[in-house]
């Protein structure tokens, strides 16, 4: 009986839709239980067609990482956006149009950019100060009150800003192994925001939200603090770092990169895919000295199997990907077989590959097409 | 007077027409001078419009990475094609479509892809053996040549199939640093394939081509032994990588990331910029401990000034980048500001960002647009 492997010449993004819908209900169904808003991080799928499937769990506030990426979400019908990046004063009038149109959050971080942002907008927007957990990413810092304090009198002084919370990344939880890791700088990291929040509160400049999220703890936790809103993006599809951390198993992995093999080298233990840098990226995993971009599953039915032990795509450059296998499974690929890469990170595979495949057939864009 | 800078809004990559044509001229003369093929690699630029710029150098002869990138190049009038990547079988029957439209070269390197390709392809394609001279990515290996052997005796065998030579990529010159090492690991790259050229010839195999060529090489060594033709890619725009290797001047690197600042860490030394692994990659070189994404410049003029003394890319995730800055250098970049990025390799950039700007104000597209 053909399979959907058939049809497949080249490196394609496959797309498990059962998996992650499931993934979707999942946070969605703790989110609702727990009384906190989901406003998920666009930032992963990239898809219109893949954000109608948030709309049946009730979700109405998404979150983007760029305003080219909030425009695109608002033509098709969203219209409560948090552009999850330190504001650009550059795209300022841009960004008023925008904000003539939807309900726009905007991050802020200096008394500056409040100011210069003052210059330019004119329709209303919410404000959230970027605060900065302890990952020195960016944001301002949690134990440094008065600074965080100017901005946020700065932003209640404009006509239309709407102060409305501190909103974090909790970067630290994807270096963490396990729940029990995860959860505990989870906790650390809200509670340096909930410190800062109360100062603020305090100071009279409340009251004021908390916005947090992230996809290892929004997976792991069964407490996720007294925040307001998780903006969490990644648990759509997972990947190969999220397996690694353990916030999932491999069958919610959702998307895998199906890459024709092109060479054998069994006295080195390698096969090598077209399937390179320009389709799952350069970003990778370590596991002790090695590099990994992603592990290696084979085709099973109408989708993939478990990843194969010991088996992991060791380098890449532009179009090659350098694939070891162990000695059995090496003996069962052959040339012009496909292997299915879990990538280690599925938001650049995602955004190189700009469309998925998914397992019964069908073309989905992205944002990129 | 307004410069181009002034219309920035959001990463932006520009193009430096100059830098880039004369780049290309030096090689072409130099291989001009030496009676050598001059057989560009694509994969760089991507671009139907910068393809023309080699025109006037009196190349004819180019090399894809793909067959998609292949067919964009034939489309534009290219009619001498390599795809220097091992041929793909699950692409057999479009390969065999663009070999009835252009002279088509494919890598081998098995007697199973030779017979495969064999019962689909029914138009001539010249045949090149890949060679692994000492990396180990693919190829066969310089030193084993019974396997060489065979495979090209099985390549005779077929049909249609002209049996050119042998071709490889000298990736050693990649970690070289330095005219001196770069050349030595140049010529000893070439000696293997020399070698194995020698064994074949005199097993009756002959006469074989030699395919060679990277950027370090072109650009640096003055004897590029007795090859006969050259297939370099990057020399075109370089990047901080090639700046790195040496095989480049600041002044050479004729692509630049302008990035918005969007906010400042003054206590840390760092600012950050609008600009991260979906416009650069995560491809980065390393100093020391230190990786770096991308070297940093101050717009000048209608362009970019020399890189930062102790300023670079020092992290990137999805849309931020993180910059280290000197003290002195701190003090004049503020928030709204553009930095130009020299990319840690510009091949991948170019992939990202799908367009250029030239300092003129021209917009540049790639296959990717």
């Amino acid at each position: 009986m053909p399979t959907i492997f058939d049809r497949i010449e080249k490196p394609t993004l496959l797309l498990d839709e059962q998996a992650a819908r499931r993934n979707i209900a999942r946070v969605a169904e703790k989110t609702r239980r727990m009384g906190i808003r989901f406003r998920p991080h666009f930032k992963t799928h990239q898809s219109a067609a893949i954000g109608e499937w948030f709309r049946p769990e009730g979700v109405t506030a998404i979150t983007t990482s760029s305003l080219d990426m909030a425009l695109y979400f608002a033509a098709s019908g969203w219209n409560d956006i948090t552009i999850a990046f330190p504001a650009n004063l550059r795209q300022a009038r841009a960004l008023n149009g925008l904000a003539e149109q939807v309900r726009l959050g905007l991050l802020v971080e200096s008394v500056e950019t409040v100011q210069r942002l003052s210059n330019t907008l004119t329709a209303p927007v919410d404000i959230w100060l970027k605060v900065d957990a302890g990952t020195h990413r960016t944001g301002l810092a949690w134990d440094a009150p008065d600074a965080a304090a100017a901005v946020a009198e700065a932003a209640r002084g404009v006509t239309g800003f709407r102060l409305r919370g501190l909103l974090t990344h909790a970067g630290s939880t994807y270096t963490a192994r396990g729940a029990d890791e995860v959860c505990r700088r989870y906790a650390e990291n809200t509670g340096r925001l909930l410190e800062l929040h109360h100062t603020l509160e305090q100071r009279g400049l409340g009251p004021l939200e908390i916005s947090t999220g992230d996809t290892p703890a929004a997976s792991l936790c069964d407490d996720l603090g007294p925040v307001n809103e998780i903006r969490p993006g990644n648990f759509v599809f997972y990947d190969s770092q999220q397996i690694q951390v353990g916030s999932c198993g491999w069958r919610d992995a959702a998307v895998a990169l199906a890459c024709p093999v092109v060479a054998k080298h069994p006295e080195r233990g390698e096969v090598v895919i077209y399937g390179g840098a320009v389709h799952l990226s350069k970003d990778f995993l370590t596991e002790g000295e090695r590099r990994v971009y992603g592990y290696v599953c084979l085709p099973e039915g109408e989708g993939w199997g478990s990843p194969l032990a010991g088996g992991y795509v060791s380098a890449v450059s532009q179009e090659h990907g350098v694939v070891r296998l162990a000695e059995s499974d090496l003996r069962r690929v052959g040339v012009g077989d496909l292997l299915c890469i879990l990538p280690a990170h599925s938001c650049l595979t995602v955004t190189l590959m700009k469309q998925y495949i998914t397992l019964d057939g069908n073309t989905i864009e992205t944002m990129n097409c």
